[in-house]
């Protein structure tokens, strides 16, 4: 597997990977509901760096980054990841996420911020744990769950020096 | 003095509010270099309700509230207020405040959240405690600050349920 910059034809492959995650409103604090073309701009946005996991010609995930303020925020980045469910479990959240670190660390970024980690979704919650990351925040309430109704979101925060 | 939704004819006096405080760079993660027409643009977004507080016909300050996420996150809003540097001491920005959570329940928004309080804006952090926010998460060294080097950045929230 290959982590590589997307590119522009990987529009409809990376919207193949986040449509059944943004669809299921589970994990996102996007609109279930969002359009093809909202989606992949949202996803490949100028601000962001675009990345695809890929085996064989197929795209298996991606993830984006971008500077999560302005101003004096600006050496603090944030990211979203989206995993293939076909690709679920065989360790390419993790892949990309540590791709991500590295790539943040040669963009001169000191930290790396997620906003919102749905606290239901308890995976990426230990995923990202394992991956140096502290639960800095609890936003009660902050998440509607299709399912489960109104949960916490938590904010995730590590520090990129040494 | 009254504070009403602003209007396109307002934008001028919006700048001349924020841009002080945009210049700065102490407070808001905004680019202290940024535009007039980039920060009217983003003070007044389609996706926000701006409002400014008036007194005799002058703008004394300005805020807008936006929903913080989308999707399941979309019942929490988020505000940024600025006051007039001339008019700083007299309650304006309470007062800003206390309409934006009267504003926030008849808009049917759950809870308030600030994403980033910059943990040296001392007297801002003050008001919203006194005002009902919680400090719930704390973001370490997410801010540079232009005279006092890295500092912290405040998560508050608020329910505004009962």
């Amino acid at each position: 597997m290959v982590i590589r910059p997307a590119r522009a034809d990987d529009a409809a492959s990376i919207w193949s990977i986040i449509e059944p995650t943004i669809r299921a409103g589970q994990t996102l604090a996007l609109d279930p509901q969002m359009s093809e073309t909202d989606a992949v701009a949202h996803w490949m946005a100028p601000d962001k760096d675009t990345f695809v996991a890929e085996e064989d010609g197929l795209v298996l995930g991606t993830y984006y980054m971008r500077a999560n303020q302005g101003g004096g925020g600006g050496h603090v980045c944030n990211c979203g990841y989206v995993t293939s469910a076909a690709a679920a479990g065989r360790g390419i959240a993790r892949r990309m996420c540590e791709h991500s670190l590295n790539h943040a660390r040669s963009r001169g970024y000191r930290a790396m911020q997620f906003n919102f980690v749905v606290s239901t979704n308890e995976r990426a919650v230990r995923l990202w744990q394992s991956l140096g990351f502290g639960i800095v925040g609890r936003l009660p309430l902050a998440f509607r769950h299709p399912t489960q109704g109104y949960v916490d979101a938590l904010v995730m925060y590590q520090s990129l020096l040494v």
